[in-house]
């Protein structure tokens, strides 16, 4: 999600006490120590403007979570809703998803959400997709045995990418759904992206446990 | 699919010379020299009335074909769809897709098509849908080394199971598409089910190729 670039974000995300972390990277191999818990530990890569992220948090305090974003404009959206709740749980990260290695040490994320992350249509620009294979090997790494990956997306086509690329890279799939808001049955916490896409098109689902990697 | 039963229809099959196999078990280990050439073996697994296979047929000699269907009523559709061509590369069977191993060796099958079988709805029926475990495991038996499946239907739970059943059974998914008849670039060949119910819905496709059976 790219939003009109906000004027000094960066200050304004570092001036937060709450919920901002201010050097990430120095948390690495210690987010356990980070949180003062041995809850798990649940991420989402792009969190836009934190709508999912927060009722999550809100709605699982056993759970500890980071709501991940590539820019600082974007983030500093999601600060500004959940500066007004107490959610002790949740820490915002300014981060590049490429980067993930550099900031989790192997086996320290229980979960991971990819929700509505940028399709990249071009083929050419493939590998920056989210759930292209370099990116699967760095979450098989950062990712506890049996750990997961859930993600949504309204855009079929890297829906479709997905699917055979967690499928090739050796992933167990589950609990795919080619119209999520269509099945009544399932438990869906929303997206702001999603409750508005969702009135135009499917919106497709699926879980990936990593197998294959040892 | 079901038709409505049409009397004497075996009787009806047995009486075709050049399409109706009358004994195909026997063939079991010997499909090659029963077609007189080295040609790769496509089968249907439900041909219905044959419009799909039928047109392959016609338009790829260098393929032998076999259109197989459990109902004779079907079959006799198909038959009568056929017997005003020349296509000396196909023949029909009348068979039940859970005996496929009575009929075929191993690796005798280059290529297996899946079309708009019955999705059986309910969980206690799901070891009836043509992609349950037991079903895979007789492909992958009876296909050649990197032979494949291709499979369409119009049933998204039907399409999700099979998708999650052919990942975690190691198969290698590819040419996946969510909405076949939006994807203008492929090449399709439809079927009469098809043909209406893509009018309606999108039509699931996928590919899966054997992979860890051994």
């Amino acid at each position: 999600m790219r939003l009109r670039k906000v004027k000094n974000a960066l200050e304004k995300l570092q001036a937060n006490e709450n919920y901002f972390i201010k050097n990430p990277m120095e948390q690495k191999g210690k987010w356990t120590q980070y949180f003062g818990n041995s809850n798990p530990i649940h991420i989402e890569i792009g969190c836009g403007k934190g709508q999912f992220i927060s009722r999550l948090a809100e709605l699982n305090p056993q759970i500890n979570y980071l709501a991940i974003e590539k820019y600082d404009s974007v983030l500093l959206r999601c600060l500004e809703k959940v500066e007004t709740l107490t959610l002790p749980n949740l820490k915002l990260v300014l981060m590049d998803a490429s980067h993930l290695l550099d900031y989790f040490s192997p086996a320290e994320v229980d979960l991971i959400y990819i929700n509505f992350s940028d399709p990249w249509p071009k083929n050419a620009h493939a590998k920056r997709r989210l759930t292209s294979p370099a990116f699967l090997s760095s979450y098989a790494t950062i990712l506890k045995k049996d750990g997961v990956v859930m993600q949504k997306t309204d855009n079929r086509h890297f829906f479709e990418y997905s699917i055979e690329s967690f499928n090739e890279n050796g992933w167990l799939l589950s609990h795919i759904s080619l119209d999520l808001h269509q099945d009544k049955d399932i438990d869906n916490i929303t997206t702001e992206f999603e409750d508005k896409w969702s009135l135009v098109g499917p919106i497709y689902r699926l879980e990936a446990r990593k197998r294959n990697y040892e």
